[in-house]
């Protein structure tokens, strides 16, 4: 441990640019602490010493011919054609001049930076910090372990669903749909992203008929189905949904987090008696261009230290743009102590409907995860508890390491899945 | 006006598909509300007449070779080479699914679309909101017309400067250079968006020094000089700290509304008894890739409803990537007005020494402005206040239609400026 004052918080970027790398990674360095496009007077070599950020390391990767992003300006006295150097590269920063303050790191690491002429591409791909941002943010409440003992669920992934029709069902529509799923056996249902307190439903209204389903279920079976209402808006409204659902007998909420931003999930986080389902659209804004943003590796630990007990990463095959290996890497680094914990569930979804559980336990060997399902549950040919058997049986052949195709003759619902369903790709 | 279940959001979007724009253009709209990768049975016809959001234009744009962001599918029938169509569509969201939640909304407009595989580029461009919002949000608390009277300024930019060293300063030193600046003229300074609550300067005890050069400074002279302190942080600090700069009689507060969030700027805009200068640090991930993000246009509005009275824009001829006419736009996207009014001071900032003035009147005709310079103040021949004399000087020659240099001639310390910053583009 060092002491005060001589602590770092340490950041990984790509960079892309026309300058040389050396100069770049410092123009990024010295923008991000004591920089100006002047010299200034109070800038003491002293002052400097202290609080200047410092390039550590740079690893040349490949040149290219064009600037990925627009508006970097080449150094005029080039010679020849320009080229774009791409590299990693890691600057440290003084812990001293940003404290344990969630928002200020994220304006230090990830802030003006992204406008800089000397740079074509700028990607912040990880962060390393301090103990004490473990010391300010208690970080997730519930995690992985208070999930699995909410819904009662272990040694396989909690299987969930989305309300769908994402939006437009009433409260009742929205109960009664619960009251199918729960009977058929679902661990956690969700709202949708684009449903949270909407004038057709408003939240409290749909609390009281959801849980009136679900607690009577409770009653009935001893299993009770975690919901994660969605309460994304302002902080008021949030805390007052909290309770509503709290009082109900509601076990999760969901909050739309780049939508509500740090400080408000901090906020929630501060209050809440209940995990925090943490959805992550918008995400493609920040990381499907490969030359800007921010990788989830970085995301993901603001995040944590914000409190969400879990997080949203896609699935394998999955609907969207994002490729396999990207959906692995995510679920390795949710799954990647920080502070020795701050333990936090991968919620797999996006077009998954069981027959991808295979390869996504063969990649990341655990079944610490949410699956999420759609119309594999809803419109499974036997129905929605049919539907559920066979997401179960998929995790089991998964577990098991038997070849989906073989389990499946002595499990029929696997076998309806996979007929309906299944184009199975490897 | 339109009745509660008719009234809709309008988004219009930047999209480069290899589908048929029409399917894309649909793909967005049904993500967007009803959608799910198959059908299920509660999605009625009624549901999706009444919950569905619609395509309602779609203007053609060039098409290109090559997809500009990768994990697009082209569709598999597709006879000879893949090309990407660009075009603008504008989509309109029936605003009952939404209600007047700020966070929901950007997860309705700019949420799961950007992972679309049936898009190779989205941006938002622009948004068009029902009165509902403005029922909400009260916007803007000061504004341009409260600012100028906090700060006695008219009929001119209000002129500004950054603490610089950005970080590092003890609260004494900064103290000791708001004195500097504050005698020789200056009418606004704003902590550096670095520069929060640090322990080697916490907020507190950096309130009290700068606040007591403040007041003796308009004890003396009557006028009060507008210190934006940088509060961000989580909710509870910030009104912590909103309360230390209100009872030392400071006037401006400032947060990095990005790394702040939308729930955590409104909760301190409800809370606040003072103008919040709203620095956009990180903006250049949200738009420098030309086909990924929102456009300006579109994210003001959603900071003016959150309730900054300050905006950020970069300036003319900027130390950073942006281009001019992109700085033009976004000052004229915060002089128009919102549900008739939502007032908000265009910030210029970012390499601006004076001879940026004459340029930014003649394409904005405004002087609605926060004008901030750095080195042009500090680094004057003549000291800094001679710096703002030049500065001064810069913006009565550009109102009255003088050039520069002509009006230099009788104008010394702008001549001093010009001779020492400037290598005049024009």
């Amino acid at each position: 441990m060092t002491g005060r004052g001589t602590e770092r918080i340490i950041a990984t970027y790509f960079v892309e640019t026309p300058h040389p790398i050396e100069a770049a990674a410092e123009a990024i360095a010295g923008e991000q602490s004591s920089g100006t496009f002047l010299p200034v007077p109070g800038e003491t070599e002293e002052l400097k010493n202290r609080a200047r950020a410092r390039v550590e390391k740079i690893t040349r990767l490949e040149t290219v011919d064009s600037p990925s992003l627009p508006g970097s300006r080449a150094p005029t006295s080039n010679g020849g054609a320009v080229k774009y150097q791409r590299a990693h590269v890691v600057i440290s920063y003084p812990f001293d001049n940003v404290g344990a303050n969630l928002p200020t790191l994220l304006s230090t690491v990830a802030g003006n930076l992204y406008e800089l002429s000397q740079l074509s591409g700028l990607k912040l791909l990880d962060i390393k910090l301090p103990q004490a941002f473990a010391k300010r943010f208690p970080g997730p409440q519930f995690g992985i372990s208070g999930t699995r003992k909410l819904t009662g669920v272990y040694d396989r992934p909690i299987i969930g669903t989305i309300v769908k029709p994402s939006v437009g069902l009433s409260p009742e529509q929205t109960a009664d749909l619960v009251r199918t799923l729960g009977e058929a056996g679902i661990d956690f249902i969700k709202d949708d992203e684009l449903m949270a307190n909407p004038p057709h439903s408003p939240l409290k209204d749909r609390v009281k008929p959801v849980m009136r389903e679900i607690n009577r279920l409770a009653d009935r079976t001893g299993k009770k189905v975690m919901y994660a209402f969605n309460i994304s808006d302002e902080t008021d409204a949030m805390l007052e949904h909290h309770d509503a659902v709290l009082n109900a007998g509601g076990t999760c909420l969901m909050v739309s987090i780049n939508s509500v931003g740090l400080a408000g999930v901090t906020h929630l986080r501060r209050h809440s008696q209940l995990p925090i389902h943490g959805h992550r659209n918008g995400w493609g804004l920040y990381t499907r261009c490969p030359q800007l943003g921010i990788d989830f590796a970085a995301y993901q630990k603001l995040w944590r230290l914000a409190g969400v007990d879990h997080l949203h990463v896609n699935g394998l095959q999955n609907k969207y743009w994002e490729p396999d290996e990207s959906v692995v890497r995510s679920i390795k680094a949710l799954l990647t102590p920080m502070f020795g914990g701050y333990e936090v569930m991968p919620v797999v979804s996006s077009g998954q409907w069981g027959g991808q559980a295979p390869e996504t336990y063969r990649l990341t060997q655990t079944v610490d995860l949410m699956y999420l399902a759609g119309g594999g549950i809803m419109a499974h040919p036997g129905g929605p508890a049919a539907g559920l058997r066979g997401l179960k049986q998929a995790w089991e052949a998964a577990i098991q390491g038997v070849p989906l195709g073989e389990y499946a003759k002595t499990h029929p619902e696997l076998q309806q899945t996979i007929d309906k369903f299944g184009k199975l790709r490897r």
